[in-house]
């Protein structure tokens, strides 16, 4: 039971998390019901139609920011969005083309709003869990509901079908994109942090060993003791087990939407690139396939200057926190909040929180609260001191690619992860949002502040993280372009998809193997017994 | 013994494989016996001091061209040299260091000259393997006295020590670099095509599973049968013992020269950097390292126009082929020789023969003789039919490059495999030279030359190979000035050098998951045989 539930968890953790604490500022998105908007111009040497099928939350950054960048290299960029949804919507240099759901603006709001129950410590266990849980199951049916209305909708699929595009560019956490890559017969390219249960290294057919690549949610590193090793290794090998959990309803929809007994692996075995938003100066080393490219950090470029009511603010002779919690925050319980108050009414810094909730009494005259921060803006500034984060994977990469401590309160998903390797590498403080003391802030603050070491090592890890030759953009937008030009990268991906688990590991190899070893030794002894028994006799004899 | 001669058969093959068929022009590269020459200035932002330690043969154009360019770059570069070789020597944008050694430029005259003898399928079988063995033998010995009088050279390895490089640039396979860098706390940088025994892949800690990774002379394809997956694997199982072999004599002057108990394996899996000269336009996609970096084609830019005598060669209205076949050619037997000759006589395309050995009588007017070519320039000339090459990696990515179809005649080291991928792909034709005859000569260049299939698939694989967001030498330098600027990249490496094989494997994980299963199926058979037991006994009772 509590395996399912960190695997809904997570499911949710990946929808939606951290839906309005990164970079692209969601007010001027508006949704339009546009059909099909103008085509833009070509001017490049090679023009192709590229369809994109993107993730909503903060998942649609990175996306959004690849579709804009081949629309402005002259490519006819098409994306797919629902009629309502968080955040996504048109932008100058891609066309949108929107398909209807079965749910409304209102919906979503709830939906995001009841996201602050993750925080929540009050009331009985078995109460939080049930709310928690009815949560996820919302989230959840969200998902499958979106995507439904998305891949069912037959003169909707039909049409794109006759755009005859080059590839589709997706996320393939949610995989609608890549099932509509197989229907359509096009190369794919996903943009992705990672697929909790590792489907997408199985998919890519890359070798994860056990000994040093640890597992999602373990929070262990690549030096394992043999407990630690045994653990990793026991979750790798449940590991098919959470894939099939996770992908249970959409395996359904995958056999129902192609008309053929294909799982969700299967088609995403068939993608072309893997666009990975990581790093390696926070991840372990691990191996990699050929078609796996590293662009983590792509949203630290999408800067915008800030606007002039933040400049104030921004300018105090002590710096100033930034400190959002992406969608988690506009539920957060009124104890939590004063906590934060109390500590922010001791600090010289000023502090930028974005808080959707409702707005308490008591402010500081150095808080600024704000229903929508530009993060990423903000932590560009030199007077960014220390940002206080959820630790999602994009206002981490925001944090490091700015050189700015962070002190951490991971809630669900990959962000205890991302929080721990943070702490480990000596730039942020990690502490609990449910059992935080005003104290226990304001230690944490005045070491990230106050002790250069943060600093240091933050400068020093960014310093790595942005020395690079091409641009996380630049490089997505290179492979993107590879995949339309040459209609795929057959030459890049690995021969494993034909091998079953027992010819992958050559175990039938080492069956032979071992049955030869054996047999030879049997052998051995019994010419030895005979030999032995012989000398005997003849020694009786004698 | 077979094995023995195979590895020796390589290692010579690694050593001067080639030696005078790859681009740049030895002429002018007369080595001076200066000691240090002049500094020259720095202008970059970054300055740093490398150290350059190569290997002499065509392994020497990859890391002279990076040489250059970091010189270019503004950065101090000392590469060390011995007195003589075959084409080491000084450069425009870095300096040498000569260190003496107990052999003349006559002395690898011979050597080379003796090289043709690889080709020679006359005289009785056992005479051939003597003389083969003789030589491989003398190549051995020359690149085992070369390291010596390198790494023994006292006042030399101080003078180093001295200079404070910030990382040493080196080709591992003979690894005297990898052990100066670990002597003088350096950082390293390899430049390679590979170790044949995969100590390359090893070191990295870099996972090749023998189910789609084929290994170094099998020939065998990332989709194998059966019998081809268990062929790979005890090829596999037995690189460890190749690998003592190639490196014995280096293991010991390791132990002498590093004054500790160090192998040459656990020296290099300190390197941070792999710089690979292979592409997956001709290898099978296979896992990688985050420190490895794919730099194949990094002599295909290194351009110079064309010489005036050889303009008008190339100019005719039939085009022309370029016949290389590296350092095999000198000495090669006349009977071989003169099937060429009767086919070039027979064909409208002019040839282009690099030949250095005692010219026949009879050589037909559209052939031209010559002690050296400018190969990679001719290759890039439109005129170009056809590549008659010995399919070493050089040449197999210039001929790729330049998409001109190619007829092989591999003789040792990678140069079969390199022939078998090239064929498999549909662009050049493999041929025996030991029995070659000039009807299948010509047979051959007519399908390359008239069958237009073969140049399209090449052109195809070139238009692939060369669309890259940074080309290979760009890359070498950055990665170069990469770990120079921050003396190293420890956040790249894998932590698998504290993991022996059963810990690497999970063995001992696995054997106490195997122990639990095994006790709990004892324990339920023990049971059950128990209830049944009672039960029958109850049955009786009643």
């Amino acid at each position: 039971m509590k395996l399912l539930f960190v695997l809904l968890l997570l499911s949710m953790s990946v929808g939606v998390r951290g839906a309005a604490s990164v970079a692209d500022d969601p007010r001027p998105e508006k949704t339009e019901k546009t059909k099909v908007s103008a085509e833009p111009g070509s001017s490049a040497a090679f023009s192709g139609k590229l369809l994109v099928v993107p993730m909503d939350g903060s998942h649609w950054v990175g996306i959004k920011a690849i579709a804009q960048e081949l629309g402005r290299r002259g490519h006819r960029v098409t994306v797919v969005i629902p009629e309502v949804s968080m955040r996504m919507g048109p932008g100058k240099h891609y066309d949108t083309l929107t398909h209807p759901v079965p749910y409304g603006q209102a919906d979503i709001d709830v939906m995001v709003s009841m996201h602050g129950s993750m925080v929540r410590s009050d009331g009985p266990f078995m109460e939080r869990m049930k709310t928690k849980f009815h949560h996820i199951k919302r989230v959840i049916d969200f998902i499958h509901v979106t995507a439904e209305s998305l891949l069912f909708n037959d003169s909707f699929i039909s049409y794109l079908e006759q755009q005859e595009f080059d590839a589709v560019l997706t996320d393939p956490v949610i995989p609608s994109g890549s099932l509509i890559a197989r229907k359509l017969g096009l190369p794919t390219i996903n943009l992705l942090r990672g697929i909790p249960c590792s489907l997408d290294m199985k998919a890519a057919g890359c070798p994860s060993p056990p000994s040093f690549v640890p597992r999602f949610f373990t929070g262990l590193s690549d030096r394992m003791n043999f407990k630690e090793r045994l653990i990793n290794t026991l979750v790798a090998l449940l590991e098919p087990l959470f894939c099939r959990l996770l992908f249970w309803r959409f395996n359904n929809i995958a056999h129902k939407f192609l008309k053929e007994e294909v799982s969700v692996a299967e088609v995403l075995s068939e993608s072309d690139i893997w666009l990975l938003r990581i790093d390696f100066t926070l991840e372990f080393p691990r191996p990699l396939m050929p078609n796996m490219i590293l662009v983590g950090g792509i949203n630290c470029d999408l800067r915008k200057p800030l606007p002039q009511d933040l400049e104030q603010w921004v300018s105090g002779r002590h710096g100033f926190i930034v400190f959002t919690l992406g969608s988690m925050i506009p539920d957060m319980p009124e104890e939590i909040t004063s906590v934060f108050i109390e500590a922010f009414r001791q600090i010289p810094q000023t502090v930028i929180w974005r808080y959707a909730g409702k707005v308490p009494d008591n402010i500081p005259k150095n808080v600024k609260l704000m229903k929508w921060v530009p993060q990423n803006d903000l932590l560009a500034h030199p007077g960014a001191r220390a940002f206080i984060t959820h630790a999602g994977s994009h206002g981490t990469f925001e944090g490091l690619c700015h050189a700015v401590p962070m002190l951490m309160f991971p809630i669900a998903g990959d962000q205890p992860d991302n929080a721990a390797k943070m702490a480990n590498r000596g730039v942020g403080v990690v502490l609990d949002i449910s059992t935080v003391t005003t104290e226990g802030l304001l230690q944490g603050l005045n070491e990230l502040i106050n002790n250069t070491r943060y600093k240091e090592n933050i400068q020093r890890l960014s310093a790595l993280h942005k020395d690079r030759p091409v641009d996380p953009l630049g490089l997505s937008s290179f492979w993107t372009e590879f995949v339309m030009r040459h209609k795929g990268t057959k030459h890049l991906k690995a021969a494993v998809h034909d091998l079953n688990w027992i010819q992958y590991y050559c175990l039938d190899v080492a069956a032979l193997l071992a049955a030869i070893v054996l047999l030879f030794v049997i052998l051995t002894v019994k010419c030895m017994k005979l030999c032995l028994q012989k000398l005997g006799k003849k020694k009786k004899q004698d």
